[in-house]
């Protein structure tokens, strides 16, 4: 039997565009039988090599202000909601470490498209605890007992080893995606030549 | 009669992504029944702006290998020639003021693709005049008056406040497209969402 096509998908809960990707990704995998692996990371350390203190969608102001527009759009498409979220980017930190808690178990991909539309469909600060506090509870999951997990210091070096790794790929943005051979696309955008490029 | 739909195609000789976009909006604008204006312009000062003395592909490697990868595939996907320009970006004031000239008359489009395809199809400068000469040959112009006339004051006075529109619209990139109530979109893979906003 020959194995599954295989995609990853690197994802940072702050990235816009990572929004609309991690909600339609699972729907366009299945049409493909693409199998996909979700790997979170912080983007923080990819835009500081850039000299970037910050997102460039806040230091290059005409460019903010396309990409809000654009994604409005975008969201309206897939009929998801969207409103622009108070403040950005937000800090990842927590709800990075816990996906990758959660991601390890059986829940981890409702638990980063509950992050994605409580930022940017409700509205919510995800780097506050209980904004994941309250994502977690509604996943029927035990929240002190996860964010104890995602404090431990065996989460902390992982999410720093997938944010390493990460650098080491050359990513510079996201969602990005890497197919099983190598091949590197970037953005909502490219998820359908990403998909299709794993299946060749 | 209802009036035909238009959009506005503003355009940078220097743009990777502008290559693609140039080769298949006429196509793609004709079979939606929309009418196109070629508006070519400077990138620089938008750049600059930003606080970039040259292409952000250059400034950000990552970034930059990852363009050229990503163009190399669009390209293969449309069966257009293409190689990486030996060096980038291009002076592009000499072609940008040749097109004002054709595009005042019936051949500006065909200039506009011939420019693009010398740079990234068959490895030409085009900031080098013989190269837009023999562009002008080929299309069977006379070189020599026609770039008399893109090196008039008109034509240069013309370059410079199309370009000074194109930052007064917010445009940081091209290709950009508006449509006629004023919604702006920017990149090749955006020239069909462009196209089906102008014919709502």
């Amino acid at each position: 039997m020959p194995q599954k096509p295989t995609l990853e998908f690197w994802l940072e809960f702050a990235s816009t565009y990572s929004y609309p990707a991690a909600m339609r990704i699972d729907a366009e995998a299945r049409a493909r039988g693409v199998s996909v692996r979700w790997r979170p990371f912080l983007l923080g350390p990819a835009f500081k090599a850039n000299g970037w203190t910050t997102s460039p969608f806040n230091l290059f102001p005409a460019k903010g202000r396309y990409m809000w527009r654009d994604l409005t759009r975008i969201c309206a498409a897939l009929d998801l909601p969207f409103a622009e979220p108070s403040n950005f980017p937000q800090n990842t930190l927590l709800p990075a470490r816990v996906a990758l808690v959660a991601l390890a178990q059986d829940w981890g991909e409702d638990f980063c498209r509950a992050v994605y539309r409580a930022q940017f469909g409700d509205g919510r600060d995800i780097g506050e605890t209980s904004a994941i506090a309250d994502i977690l509870n509604a996943l029927g999951q035990n929240a002190e007992t996860v964010l104890a997990q995602a404090k431990s210091d065996s989460i902390k070096a992982l999410l720093r080893s997938e944010t390493e790794e990460a650098a080491a790929r050359g990513i510079f943005g996201a969602p990005s995606f890497f197919t099983a051979d190598g091949e590197f696309f970037w953005g909502n955008d490219r998820l359908e030549a990403a998909l299709d490029w794993a299946t060749r």
